[in-house]
């Protein structure tokens, strides 16, 4: 059966965006279609166009013997701001205001459409960069995670504040909690993560980045390394912030508990897109 | 700047797999392209034939002034069926059994790659039912319901063992844990379902049944339905099950920790599957 261009078109962009940054070889199309190889260059070469001109991302060619295509998603800052800005106001509104000035953010992290977004938005910051695996906190930074781990294709660990008989040998760091002060202990499984991982750690939301620290001191003791720190929403933070070098998607200004007001504008991500690019 | 079919079809097919179950009328498309919308039809009906043909799932054609296509992702019986055995043998390593013979499993819930089919796998089981909200416990749940969550396109809320302040106000229940006969809280935030939601429960394991159990409670005390439950795993188990009617990938028959052997088979899914097909 021979197989047309147009369903070759359709079916290698499916698998090009559920295997993003992995190499796929020419033979590999070539013989998923019975096509020449021409042929498959030739639909390589329209797909790369397209998901350029869309926005989708970057689809790499790589020559040689052992090359391939290898398509990389991408977001642009347009793009980026215009979710951001969006959530945004999503944040404001006052219904999310909680008793002691949180901010509610749970139905945010259940939603599949958001999640695909910022996982897009945080994966592009670190698509110049190899990175083994993500990391986050439970309970609500799973969710990013996840979606992170998604576009990058690489997996997340899941640190917990309590012992699990199901996640067997763990090592344990203590950290002190930046906003009460309170020293506390979070664990991850031995398991889970190889001696000189690069990692990439994500959270939901930072305001003293005492959590965030922990993580970081967690990432020393597996003698593995930290390639970045990306959280949803920080808050501003009126004492001595423990984390200096970080992205964040939104930033929670102000939150007044007697108006009923939340403050939130765009995070420094986007000051960061703007001076690296 | 006139669009080409090749082009359409690359975007086109891009836009239905991150909309899945969601109507999208021609006109959208036909603006989007700047294209006919016969032009837009001919279109569809190619990715409907190619969807089909490889397996990637169903576009539905909606009649009439108010209609358009909806994309129903799918995965087939074998195709479902490869994927579970090849699961039987990831969690059958020896190296998985743990003190007290629980099996490890949280690497695997930590695999995009993997996350994605088991979401693709749990999702088609559900296609043809109404379904607005996917309810899971904490922690290691999570990742097993944002996986469905993509695929059916509905939110995902979780239940929690612990109370957190950035939850507001929730609605707690308590339940017995079906495999050391405790008494536990599980609780979710107030604000998280709404009543008469129609809901599907995953979980990663399932023993007892109690902490599903719980969550059926959780689903009456918001007036909400439970639609259905699928877990990643059970584990035979010897005493009186709470729960009955369930679906399950994988079932853990004999953990033996004396030879440290391990024997996983597939789970009741595919009982059902060839049953109802």
């Amino acid at each position: 059966m021979k197989i047309r261009r147009s369903e070759r078109l359709i079916d290698m962009t499916q698998y090009l965006l559920e295997h993003p940054h992995t190499l796929v070889s020419l033979t590999y199309f070539s013989e998923r279609y019975a096509s020449a190889k021409s042929s498959i260059s030739e639909d390589l070469s329209i797909i790369k166009k397209t998901f350029k001109q869309r926005g989708t991302g970057i689809l790499e060619t790589i020559p040689g013997a052992a090359g391939g295509v290898r398509f990389i998603p991408e977001i642009s800052f347009e793009a980026a701001k215009q979710i951001v800005d969006s959530l945004c106001e999503r944040l404001s509104e006052r219904e999310r205001l909680l008793p002691g000035g949180y901010v509610y953010l749970s139905d945010l992290l259940g939603e599949p459409d958001l999640l695909r977004k910022v996982g897009q938005i945080i994966a592009s910051k670190y698509n110049n960069r190899k990175i083994d695996a993500v990391m986050t906190v439970a309970t609500k930074g799973v969710p990013i995670a996840q979606a992170v781990s998604y576009y990058l294709n690489v997996p997340f660990v899941i640190v917990r504040r309590d012992s699990k008989i199901t996640e067997g040998s763990t090592v344990s760091v203590n950290y002190v909690s930046g906003s009460s002060e309170r020293v506390e202990k979070m664990e991850l499984s031995k398991r889970s993560l190889k001696r000189g991982s690069r990692v990439l750690v994500v959270d939901d939301f930072m305001k003293g980045g005492g959590t965030v620290n922990g993580m970081t001191s967690l990432i020393d003791e597996f003698e593995a390394e930290l390639v970045g720190i990306t959280v949803f929403a920080e808050s501003t933070f009126s004492g001595r912030r423990m984390i200096e070098d970080y992205h964040s998607l939104l930033c929670v200004k102000e939150v007044d508990t007697q108006t009923k007001t939340i403050k939130v504008v765009p995070g420094n991500y986007f000051d960061q897109a703007s001076s690296e690019k």
